[in-house]
């Protein structure tokens, strides 16, 4: 049986030096040069700007979060207008994750920074049951209890009829001992043959699932989880659950997994999108990233600049308020064709909306062409040349 | 003497039964047909859309406001910046008031509904000093005190440098005595002759200037204005000052003004942008016209629809949650041609800043085919047919 007739993924190995590698990721709405980035329409929306603006930016994928669409508008009316395709206007491939991480992330406070171990102590009081049967959470919204299952996950995403979807899983914290990783780790592999049960009923060709690797930080638990999704048909792999508290253990973690894993799958790399990390992944042989952090910077006036010191510049800054030159001089999105740095600068201090869909569309497009520039330098092997031009310490951006 | 170089008004009477007219207005940045619809980008910017959005609804000409750009990034930044085409992206014809309309409104309170007679009795302070020299006003970013005079305003415009600007005056609010009006008007008769001075002592031809007919409600008032006005060399005239209490007051006003009006001039009606007062005035013989409306009511999920009561619909009502057409059948912008009235009722509920991108979109595109649907119609000669296809009462929109 071929659970994934309409979809498919080729890869090569480029070089010696490392395990990256190129590939092209098919689904039935096109497909993706990998590596790749995925930008988050959470909420079936890039936040501040329109999809025709995002796929002018040479975007290939988008990713939404069935947590947030299960609550508003819900699923049902998403499939009653057609599915999110046709609701938020994306006509190409597309992402949706299984709920779990945002339920996980409201219930422990902190969301990224739990995952990546930054989180200091708090101790503010779970709004999350986790039982075998899923979790039971209540509704940021109106306050209603939601009791989210690998079944109703999985029947959410399909409904809502992403092109890639994922299983359910307990996101395991960072701040948890080695044995209730491992039980989660555990209950997250039961979850995953649930989802994979769920995904079978309903199995119309239109979908691919991927199965997520869990084991926190522990060597002995990330190999008994890659063994375990090894041996499931899933279509993809994401790496998921704590990948420590540093840039080093996150290497780490990611090289407890990659090597091991069954090298025709798509690997996926939940919630990085940092370009050290980027670089980092691709070397490892990581194919898709995903994070809201180029757009969510944006907002705050953060634009992405290659070569400059931490990779960005903050254009509320007051050296920029005379600066004549675009963003960055080489870039082809509408904020840096169109606008000065002064004008985008004029525009945040005066609280123009306006300034927010400039630098996400300056950032979505920076994050393409990074991830082109680095496709290209896997091709001619010069990855590590490559990541110098992005990497810069230059202030005079 | 020509001072007006390098613009020109041309025009035509179309119908014996109105005195609506089809003109070619032309300036340094390129023409507009009129009648025509002038958008405001106060700061700017048109809120919530970039300048390409702006272009790509069809749109002929935009204004901003010299009272928000003097304060905040200031004018001689602009200048430096190359001018506020380059500064804003906007390459086509360009409008600025002078500042005193703000002034104004921030001295007495609230703004259009002053203007439009509307307003209830408050005792709020004014916090504008108003003197033969100008008007003194506390800026409302950092608290510092600014003098505006026609001297300053029209070196501050000539430093934005659009294409069509306007003289200095008093906007004389409504719940004033006739004798207030009548000296106020004298004085913002003098102070249009200082406007027309300083304008010839940095003359360049890139800029025409527009005079302001005062005098309120009343008859005699708005004929000596008209007279006085006729006799300067201005290059358009604006309708100013209390347009009344009603929309019958605004009509009589109007029609006080424009039958006396010498007739080669560009007439701009300031601050109008409903769409039965704009067939009203067209009807009257006005060129142009602006208002924060199509816009503002936009960012409050209001979309302007043909033919719906009130000319719009609420998309934050729950009655399109589910409604899959688009805001209107025939409209070609972004938000029409890509999304549902249920994705744009979502995003509005989920406070996603694009709904108002796009609801802004609808707007402008919607008031730019309503000045192309009239110019059509005063070449047919079917001026009130069309107007009885745009206001319709229909609830089933």
């Amino acid at each position: 049986m071929n659970r994934y007739p309409h979809f498919s993924f080729t890869y090569q190995k480029t070089s010696q030096k490392h395990a990256g590698r190129l590939g092209v990721l098919t689904t039935p709405h096109g497909s993706l040069k990998t590596p790749a980035f995925i930008f988050c329409a959470t909420k079936a929306a890039i936040k501040a700007v329109s999809i025709k603006q995002v796929e002018a930016c040479d975007t290939q994928i988008i990713l939404s979060n069935t947590y947030h669409l299960m609550l508003q508008p819900g699923s049902k009316l998403v499939k009653q207008m057609g599915g999110l395709h046709q609701f938020c206007g994306w006509q190409g491939p597309m992402l949706t994750d299984s709920g779990g991480f945002q339920i996980f992330s409201l219930g422990h406070g902190s969301v990224a920074d739990e995952i990546k171990g930054t989180r200091r102590y708090t101790n503010r009081k779970s709004t999350v049951k986790i039982s075998e049967e899923g979790a039971l959470f209540t509704s940021y919204i109106d306050g209603k209890k939601h009791l989210l299952t690998p079944e109703k996950s999985i029947e959410i995403q399909r409904d809502l009829g992403a092109d890639l979807i994922v299983v359910f899983d307990e996101c395991t914290p960072f701040h948890v001992d080695k044995s209730y990783t491992a039980s989660s780790m555990r209950m997250s592999h039961r979850w995953a043959l649930r989802s994979l049960e769920e995904f079978d009923r309903g199995n119309d060709g239109k979908q691919a699932l991927y199965g997520i690797i869990q084991g926190g930080v522990y060597q002995d638990l990330r190999k008994e989880s890659v063994d375990f999704i090894n041996d499931q048909d899933f279509f993809g792999i994401a790496v998921g659950g704590s990948l420590g508290a540093s840039k080093e253990q996150m290497y780490d973690v990611v090289q407890m997994v990659l090597p091991r894993l069954k090298p025709e799958r798509p690997v996926h790399l939940l919630g990085i999108g940092g370009v050290r990390d980027i670089f980092s992944g691709v070397r490892q042989g990581i194919d898709t990233f995903d994070c809201v952090h180029p757009t969510r910077i944006a907002r705050h006036g953060w634009a992405l600049v290659k070569g400059a010191t931490k990779e960005r510049i903050n254009l509320m800054n007051t050296r920029f308020k005379d600066d004549p030159r675009p963003i960055e001089e080489n870039c082809s999105c509408e904020a840096c064709v169109t606008y000065s740095r002064a004008y985008i600068h004029h525009l945040l201090k005066a609280k123009e909306i306006l300034a927010l869909q400039l630098v996400t569309l300056h950032n979505i497009t920076y994050m393409n062409r990074l991830m082109a520039a680095i496709r290209q330098a896997l091709e001619t092997d010069l990855l590590d040349e490559e990541e110098k031009q992005w990497l810069g310490n230059s202030d005079d951006n």
